[in-house]
Order: C-alpha cells, then sequence, then structure tokens
C-alpha cells in the first residue's frame, strides 16, 4: 500500500479523533476489553506465545545504527527475568542517523506523516495482548490493567496527540494566491507556499510504570510532525517501548522510508546516557515522565530543546461533611489499590478535620473516618482474586523500602500486607497502607512518597484543609485533586482552589469513576499549570511547538510600488 | 457597554479575522493609508495636537502602581528631546499589582477578554496618527512608515495573535457530559467542566525600532489569554508603549476590570530592570524583541516561564544568473534604503559569484553586479523626497559608529552619505552603504552589522552561495533570505536549503514585493526554526502555551464498576 492510500485508509478513524478532541465526549477508538470476540480467537494465546518467544533473546531491529547486542537486565516485578538483549548503540549512533531520516520525511508532507502513524498505531493495536504481557511484566501492573493502559488506553492517547498534531498543521495551508490592490494600479499578486518543517531530532524519554501510556504521545506527536525519534527506555521497562520501535521500524520501512525515524537507546543506571543525549544541539524536543529531580534538570539543562515533562506532584484528596461516606470509602478503597498506588495520579494526602465530618445524620470523628478508610480497603481487598487483579506487583525495590519506612512517620490507620501471589511465587505484592499525621507535618505531606501510602493529615476544618491543599499543590505540583462535601459552597471553593494551583479536580467520586483515572480524548491529564508537569496531554501546546512554518513567496504579478 | 457587549460589537471582525489566519489570503482590518478619508478630516491635526501636548510633561496613567513619576530621557532621532515624564514603578510594584489583578481577569472568560482586547485596538487603531508621531519620533522612522508599520500595521499582527489565540482557546469546550457505556449496565455519566486559565504574569520586553509592531503580538496573546502584562519600554522608545498602556487601562476600567491588568515599568540604560523583572518566579511569560546577547540572555535565565524570543539575525541574498537586473537593482535599492536598514528583516550579506553572472544576453562581472546595486541606489535616494521619506532617521549613536566603521572592513561600492533633513535640522540621516569582501571573510558575514551596512561577498559560484546561506544562516539564524535566479534548479535549491535552515525565502522580488516587508494574516514573521527568533508572528505555537485547561469533574450518574 502507498503511504497515501494509507492516509485514505486512516482518514475516517482520523475525522472521528478530530471531532473527539474538540468535544470531549467519551470517545475510545481502540476497544478496551481483552476479548477475543474483539481481538480475534487467537490473539490471547499468540500474545502470549509472542511474548514468551521474545525472552532469553535477542531483540532484532534491522538496519538499527551501532553494533552487537546489549543485556537489557529487565526483572519482572512478578519474580521472572526477562533475559532479552537489545541492539546496543551510542548517542553518536542514534543521533546521526536520526539526522539522516529527517529530509524524506519532512518532505513526505502532512498527509503522508499522519496516515503511517496511524498504521504504525493500527498494527500496535492488533498486537495488544503481546503489548499486554510485556508492561505487565515490566511494570508490575496487573494483566488486565496492563492490557487497558498500557495497549487500548496508550494507543488512545497516542492517536488522541497525532490529532491535535494534525489539527494545527492541517490549518496551515500550503499554498495561497495572495492579492494586495494597489489603487489604480494591477494588484500586487504573489504565491506563496508554506511548509511544516520539524524542529529536529526529538527524544522520549520512558518511564518505568506506564512505559506506553505516557511515552506515545511524546513519541507520536513528535514523529508525524516530521522529527525523527529516538525512543530511551527506562532501564527497567525497556520491551515494551522496544517492541513499539520495532513496529514503527517495519511500516516505515515498508512504505519506503528510513526505518531509523525511530531508533532504540537502551542504557543501564550505572551507565545512563540520558544527559548526553538530551543536551545534543542536534536534539530539539524531549518528552519525559519520571521523577521531579531529573525532569527539573531537563528542563533546566535542554536549553536547545523543546521540554515537556510529566514529573511527580503531591495529589491531594479534602474530605468534608458527605453523607455517602460508603461509597465513598468503596471508591477510595480502589483508588488507593489500583496498581498499588504506583500511578502518577493516585492521591497522597487526604485532609480530614481533626475534630471529624458530618455523614449525613451521624458524626464520624477523625479516627472514624481513618478506620472506615481502612477498612473500606481491607474488605475491597478481601476478594483475593480481586485484589491481585488491582493491586498488580510493586515495580521497584525503592518503593517497598518507601513502603516499609511510611509507617514510623505517623500512627498507622491500616497496615500494608506482603501477598503471596498464586501464579508468580517471587512476585512483589503490597497492600497499601494508611498513616495518620499532623496538620503540622508539611515535613512529611510536602514530599512525594511514592508508591502505596497515603498520609491521612488531620486538619483544623475544611477551610484549613482546602488552604493546605493549596499550598502543597502550589508549592508541590499535584496531579489530581478531589474534594467531598454535601456544600456546594465547599465545592465551589475547592474548584477556585485547584484553578488558582492548576489543577484537576473531581467531586464527590463513589461510583466507577476513579480520581486517578485520565481518558484520553476527554480528561486532561495533568494540566501544565503546576509544578507536576510542565505540559497536559493532550492539548494543542502539546504539539504546536514541535513544528515551524517556512515560506517561499514568489511574484506573479509584481507592478512597481506607487512612487 | 458591558463587557459582554464588545464581543458582540467585534464579533464580526473576529471571525474575518479566524478565517484570515487559516487562508492567509490577504486581509488588512486596519487601513494602512494615512488619509483623512479614512481617519476622518480632523485626525492628522488631532493626532499631531495630541503628540505635541505629551512633549515635555508628565503622562499620567490614573492608579497606576508606584509613587511619583521620572524623566524618560527620550531623544527623536530627528534631533528633538520628548521630555516626557512617566509613572515610577519598581519591579516589586508592578508584579503585586499584577497578581492581583489576575483572577477577576481570568474568571471573564474567553469571550469577554476576546472583546475587550479587540476594544482597546479598536481605540488605538482611532488614534493611529497620534501614534505615528510617538513611533516616527522615538524609532526614527519616516511619518509614513511610523504611521503604517507603528500603526495599523501593528494593529494587524495584534489582531493576529487575538484571533490564533481566541482559535485555540475557543476549540476547548467549556463543558460536555461524558456518557461511557458499561456493557449492560446504565452508563457513566459525568459532567466535566474545562477552564481556561492563564499561566502567571506576562512581560513584554520592546525594542526601540518598532515598538509597537513587535510588541503589540506579546501583548495582546497574553492579555486575551488571561495573563496580566506588565510593559518594559526600551529606554528609547516609551511613548508608543505608554500611549498604549494608557488605552488598555482606560478601557479595562470602563469594563469595570483592574487596570494594573496592563502596567508600565520604566527604565534606564544606567539601570536596567529587564533581568530582575523576567526572572521573578511570578513572571510565567515573556517577550522579547532585541539583541541576541539579551535574548539569549533571557532564554537561558528565565527557566521559570515561557519566553519568545526575535533576536538578530544575518539576513542573505544569494545572486544567480538573472536577466531582470535592472528590476532586481530597483528592489534593493528600496530594500536596503527602507528605514536606513534598521529593519530585522534587511539583508545584510549578498552572496554573488566573483565570476559573475549572466543578465540575460549580457554578462556582468562581480564588480558590475556591485555597480548596479550601487547605483541603483542612488538613482533611487536621488529624489530627496522620497529619500527622506524611506530612510528615516538612524535610531541610535551605534548603529551611526557601526556604519563609520563599516567602510574599513573592505572594499566600499557605495558610499554612505549623511543628508540633511529640511524640516529636522538635527535628524541623524544616513544613505546606505555596500561593502565587497571575500568569501573567505565569515569573520564579518557571519556577525550581525544592524543598520544601513550590506556586504557583497565573492563567491566561487551560485552553489557556493547558496552553502554559504546554509552555513551563516545555520549558525547565526535569519528573519529572510532571498534569491535571484533565471533557473528553476537553483531556485528549488534555495527552497531546499532555506528549509533546512529554517528561514523565509523571497524568490526573484523585481517589483512592489520587498524582502523586509511581512504581512499580517499571510507572512510568517520569522519562523522560530533558527536562532534569529524561537517564536513566529503569528502561529499556534505562539498562543497555546500561554493558557492552560484546569477541569472539574462532576458525576451525574455512577453506577459501581462492574466488580
Amino acid at each position: 500500500m502507498s503511504s497515501s492510500a494509507l492516509f485514505e485508509k486512516h482518514k475516517a478513524l482520523l475525522d472521528k479523533a478530530l471531532t473527539a478532541i474538540r468535544t470531549r465526549d467519551y470517545w475510545s477508538p481502540y476497544p478496551e476489553s481483552p476479548s477475543k470476540r474483539v481481538y480475534g480467537e487467537e490473539a490471547p494465546a499468540d500474545g502470549l506465545k509472542a511474548f514468551d518467544a521474545m525472552k532469553g533473546g535477542a531483540f532484532d531491529l534491522p538496519g538499527h545504527p551501532g553494533t552487537g547486542m546489549r543485556d537489557g537486565k529487565e526483572r519482572s516485578p512478578y519474580g521472572i527475568d526477562l533475559g532479552v538483549f537489545y541492539p546496543a548503540a551510542t548517542v553518536d549512533d542514534v543521533v546521526s542517523a536520526a539526522r539522516e531520516a529527517l529530509p524524506s520525511w519532512r518532505d513526505a508532507g502532512v498527509d503522508v506523516r499522519t496516515g503511517l502513524c496511524m498504521e504504525i498505531l493500527a498494527r500496535i493495536n492488533a498486537r495488544s495482548f503481546e503489548f499486554a504481557h510485556t508492561v505487565m511484566h515490566t511494570t508490575g501492573q496487573s494483566f488486565v490493567m496492563a492490557f487497558q493502559a498500557g495497549g487500548p488506553h496508550a494507543q488512545d492517547r497516542a492517536l488522541e496527540a497525532i490529532a491535535y498534531a494534525y489539527s494545527e498543521m492541517a490549518a496551515v495551508p500550503e499554498t495561497v494566491r495572495w492579492e494586495k490592490p494597489q489603487g489604480k494600479n494591477p494588484p500586487l499578486v504573489i504565491d506563496k507556499f508554506f511548509k511544516v518543517v520539524p524542529r529536529g531530532v526529538a527524544v522520549v524519554v520512558g518511564v518505568a510504570t506506564f512505559p506506553t501510556w505516557n511515552g506515545y504521545p511524546g513519541i507520536f506527536a513528535s514523529l508525524v510532525t516530521g522529527n525523527p525519534v529516538i525512543v530511551k527506555p527506562h532501564p527497567a521497562a525497556i520491551l515494551p517501548l522496544a517492541l513499539t520501535v520495532r513496529i514503527a521500524r517495519e511500516t516505515l520501512s515498508e512504505a519506503g522510508f528510513d526505518p531509523n525515524l525511530v531508533t532504540l537507546l537502551v542504557d543501564d543506571p550505572d551507565a545512563p546516557v540520558a544527559k548526553d543525549l538530551c543536551t545534543r544541539t542536534e536534539v530539539k524536543i524531549v518528552d519525559f515522565t519520571g521523577g521531579s529531580a531529573f525532569g527539573n534538570w531537563l528542563e533546566e539543562n535542554c536549553r536547545q530543546a523543546q521540554v515537556y515533562t510529566e514529573k511527580s506532584g503531591v495529589n491531594a484528596i479534602a474530605i468534608d461533611d458527605f453523607a455517602d461516606v460508603k461509597g465513598m470509602g468503596r471508591n477510595l478503597a480502589y483508588t488507593f489499590s489500583l496498581y498499588s498506588g504506583q500511578m502518577c495520579t493516585t492521591p497522597q494526602n487526604v485532609f480530614i478535620p481533626k475534630n471529624g465530618i458530618k455523614a449525613g445524620d451521624d458524626r464520624l470523628s477523625f479516627d472514624d473516618v481513618a478506620e472506615l478508610l481502612a477498612s473500606s480497603i481491607e474488605k475491597f481487598l478481601g476478594n483475593p482474586e480481586r485484589a491481585f487483579g488491582v493491586l498488580g506487583a510493586v515495580q521497584s525495590d525503592a518503593t517497598v523500602q518507601r513502603l516499609e519506612n511510611a509507617g514510623a512517620l505517623g500512627e498507622v490507620a491500616l497496615e500494608s500486607k506482603a501477598l503471596q501471589h498464586p501464579e508468580f511465587p517471587d512476585a512483589v505484592v503490597r497492600t497499601p497502607t494508611l498513616v495518620k499525621i499532623g496538620g503540622d507535618r508539611q515535613d512529611i505531606y510536602n514530599q512525594e512518597c511514592f508508591g502505596p501510602v497515603a498520609f491521612l493529615v488531620a486538619t483544623e476544618d475544611t477551610a484549613d484543609s482546602l488552604e493546605k491543599v493549596r499550598q502543597s499543590i502550589g508549592d508541590n505540583g499535584a496531579i489530581t485533586a478531589g474534594v467531598y462535601s454535601d456544600s456546594q459552597d465547599v465545592i465551589d471553593q475547592a474548584r477556585s482552589v485547584c484553578e488558582d494551583v492548576g489543577v484537576a479536580l473531581s467531586v464527590n467520586l463513589t461510583g466507577g469513576l476513579f480520581v486517578n483515572q485520565s481518558a484520553a480524548f476527554s480528561d486532561y491529564h495533568a494540566t501544565g499549570a503546576n509544578a507536576a508537569a510542565n505540559a497536559a496531554l493532550c492539548d494543542s501546546a502539546f504539539v504546536a511547538n514541535r513544528f515551524r512554518v517556512v515560506e517561499t513567496r514568489i511574484p506573479v504579478t509584481e507592478p512597481a510600488a506607487a512612487e
């Protein structure tokens, strides 16, 4: 299929995506159900077989720059060594290859690039089961979550980024005949040509927890706007992005483009290459998801590039008088348990008035609220099948360490437990802990404590809770905030605080929507308006700076200026 | 008139602007002719009277932060001391006032802000004659140029920025009812509210040569997206921006908004405040036009802000075999003379093959081409009325100094002359100089020599000329490039080079379009793709990062998740 035919092939889906980013109504092009009915009878078995075949072998990328292979050293949080070897390449190798690949990709034009990026996505989607295993065994997500968040939901975010970028590029006319009246003289007539050109070489620095979901927006936004992309995965989660790179390269090659438009740069924690890579003068775009320390370093030091970061934040919930505390407890039990709190959207600080709250006709003391949350989590995780399906495994030793240290920070309202996984004996599975602390412990609650740890912070009253939300998020940033209140006035105050500190707010969630969920084509993930992230997924600001317009003016009729 | 009525009042014009930014066909909403028929019988006299009244007096801004007045010390390049005193304020004063003004402006919403910004523009337009005098006597532009570039053309650029910003903000729905199917269960129904919020305090650092034309895009793009704006004019060109600030404040006050949404911060070269101001944590957006040294400093040091710069570049023209050399000579004579070469778009380096060119049936040696350009300029400026109307006056002593030193850099093909202005005896008027240099003098042609100086660079051949364009612009940046050639092949090569180095190209201009002219709503001024500027006027990248979206989610029907 020719590369322009690919645009036609995917045009109908693109049009739907273009509508969705403007209405932001519910829309998900890639089915989230890991079902044979949707993905084909053989898809689950094929996916597992493909994953098993990758383990303990060489992950070839034909034509990739560099020489030899290197051990990825990935170990699954479920206790399995993946043993995959990847192409070894230097920063020079991938940067040179990317530069060489740029001109023909730039000259291919907006439609061809868009069609090809959508074709890559379609092929990724078809292999969602295979991706699910790679995501599960690098991040520690449960299989279903790895399928959904690592597969279709990540693909949704990719298409969203493509749609935003296409929309901005397509808004630039390719040509116009410009006619300026000259009084009694004939008009000045100029043909103008406008060409979308990329910024240069793009880099995506991956994260260990959501390598595809957080990586795809940058990869596809940069690629569709004409920039070759170097993918530098987190050393603990290489395989999902390596597979992405492979599929992208195959698709590009088949269409006659240089596969080195998308390359893979594997490193390990003992010899990290991201600083060297991201400060190269050729690199003009960097997308990063990960901790604040390195994100801030990139923002400060990559002055030659446009840097998009999603870093850590300190998410908050404020609990005011609220009748449906059972619903709140159920909802928050899931929220805290999901992927063992290892989401950048999981709440960390729960601000509760020290004198407690009214729950309809009842009064709950601070300790009653703590007890309610603790028992809700215990009940929710009491069903082992559900527990393993929701918790997944803990991705890193550092998170286990933080969890083990958290108990010393205050009074433990809920102990974390280590669970024995029925299928993977070496899996690291932990339930969340809740720790009560005083409202004066800014030293604790103003820092990110990533993982299954939540602090229940005793405040003077709800006004103080909201003030602490303002201070904490204003100073440290956050990706999500929540409020529970029966008072419209309190809800309005919470909205006002959240607008001031630039954080998305969820109000009174008691059912099937969770504060840590963010749906592509509708929810802006992060805002870019506080310290947790300097960009949102996805808005026009995320894409508009990835390309420039170069104009050529050629006169058609050019009478002399009136003298 | 209520502030929402202002949106209705200007809606028809806004709609035309929204169309124009997509077609980029010729469109200019503000008439460029300084004509009584257009602006009213009394407009020219009223404008002069208003300007005269401002001279030697206190420029009041009621309610402006700070205390007392300070001498602006502006001296017209036409030899007149303006003697205007401006409100004295500290960085603290204006930053605090801006922060206080922010919330109600944010909460006013997109339409109200857009209507008000357009009303400010309408009032500025009505006073274009007054602006013309202020621009003329700060920048040294001739009266007609000051009227056009400082008045309607600057207003065009402002409306263009408003239209881009409105387009991006209006693309964010204010609310959506999001319904996600839940299989056999009732759908999850969530009301989502999306609010456009500003980044924070914005600063516009003005330039001495085009204070309004270069200042307005940033001022209006930041203001319409909700950011209070602190205007820090160049010490030599305060009055045009002070008048802009006054009109903005009056309009905002009348509509019930805090006038401190737009403030003026005057400094002088001995005690500059821009570094202190632009690095304040509250400042989230900086727009700068001026020299590379300070522009680069801002980019490197204002880590807390989004920084938009238009700095200096080294613009180039390549002359290949070309039949209509007379047309070329006439065109370039105007180009080099216009505002004495003090435009950021004026070509500096003219690359010419050392063995000359074919001009139809004739052969012109390198020296013949130099002579042709020199005599074209002499002839063009031989008409004194035209000369003074085009040249204007030299804005700064530094430019005179560069001009006087330029002769020593090579062989002078055209001497600069000092002309005696018929109306302003102390005006500093200089004609352009042309200096021949060898192709090995990168030390000369790779540096900006701002002012009425052009270097005629002898190259091996046209291929070498284009290679030198690539190297020079690739390394140093440029805002414009031109080529003269009868060969489609050479033109294609020039386009390819210009796409590589990200510079706008004008081809074979011989009539009434000049390489240094850039029309709002059609020409992208600068590209942001090379070292001369990190942003273009105007595209979506110029506006999209000036605001963020904060979301609130409130469940309507929220059945429990399937368990």
